[in-house]
């Protein structure tokens, strides 16, 4: 019995697709497709990739860029691509196009405030950096900010339909991240509703017992 | 017999949902939606709003941006996301998530290298902006646009799939922009494949007959 038993669950494993994710030691773009993988109990290699790694591996990417999630040896490209692919596998997907289209708005404005923060995050010159982010801070993050906060609100708490979808897992996993590009220390404090949908998505059962088992980040974020 | 015909176009012509698009009168970010509308023969209202409508329009918009689709009164804004809902909904989508997947990483991969040259084209500061365009013009335009060849020779003249999706319409209706933001003057000359992919698209006979009818832009891009 044990041996038949055995036997086929060797072979249901051999059948299972290979689900790789590769990033770096960081949470910032990844860390939602984990959060995900983890989310629906999927076994998926946690590649975190160094800096002499990268300097390797990068040539042989899509697009010379981190997140990949590599299947059955074919890799895939873009943290919110793969954020939706996994959530349409998972069913935490719209249940008609429409519904997807309002997922999809509301993920992309996330994300153009991300970018936003990133060009102001990654600009080299200082002085730049700092008028920059003395620009932003006065005429668009408290607009878009405030928009955002507007949004959880109106959705019960989620980032769109009311309800957990897989818009909520580019929330959770970005959060810590865009909070640093910000650089705006109350966040938390000035829109309980952001901190609250990350706790939300990070403390659901397998998600949680993912992060308490993961290394280290390089940083918090 | 005609009256009974008549009656019934009007019966139809009320079942049908009232569609509007809202954008300036320019390509930018909005042709894209707007070719995707005329291929599929849907009749909408091709609204070109002025910057004195805009003030009134803007909060009533979801993201206080445009464009904006309009769906019996219902507004869905973002314009990659309201391309990849009209892909779905007239058949120009990949035929499993993971083909979907496959578009949107590559949709995902040409917006960005548009967000990089938006960040130099929008950017106020002189000096800061022609800086900031040597550094791209040196170390990231002539790596991205390799790239973005290779995926489109490689998909048969088209930017996924090896055929015609929605994200040959996002390329088509941002090229122009692009382009200009670019600032690369010989930039048909030097990849072929770009113009071509464009051209393919505007040509298709509903859409060259919408492009053929749209009023004058305000500007070429």
């Amino acid at each position: 019995m044990c041996s038949v038993r055995c036997t086929r669950r060797i072979l249901l494993k051999q059948k299972m697709p290979k689900t790789k994710f590769y990033y770096f030691n960081l949470k910032a773009l990844g860390e939602s497709c984990r959060l995900l993988l983890a989310y629906a109990g999927e076994e998926f290699e946690d590649i975190r990739v160094s800096s002499e790694e990268w300097a390797e591996l990068k040539p042989k990417t899509p697009f010379g860029q981190l997140p990949i999630l590599e299947i059955d040896g074919k890799q895939y490209a873009q943290s919110n691509a793969i954020c939706r692919y996994l959530g349409h596998k998972y069913g935490l997907a719209g249940s008609n196009i429409e519904e997807d289209l309002i997922i999809d708005q509301n993920v992309d404005f996330f994300s153009d405030i991300r970018a936003k923060a990133g060009v102001v995050h990654y600009e080299p010159d200082e002085a730049v950096k700092a008028k920059k982010h003395e620009e932003f801070s006065k005429n668009l993050y408290p607009i878009v900010l405030k928009k955002l906060n507007e949004i959880i609100e109106q959705n019960n708490g989620h980032l769109a339909l009311g309800k957990l979808t897989w818009a909520d897992f580019v929330f959770a996993g970005v959060y810590d991240y865009l909070k640093m590009m910000l650089q705006i220390s109350d966040l938390d404090e000035k829109y309980p509703s952001f901190k609250k949908l990350k706790e939300s998505v990070i403390t659901l059962p397998k998600v949680k017992e993912f992060c308490a088992n993961v290394p280290k980040s390089t940083c918090d974020f």
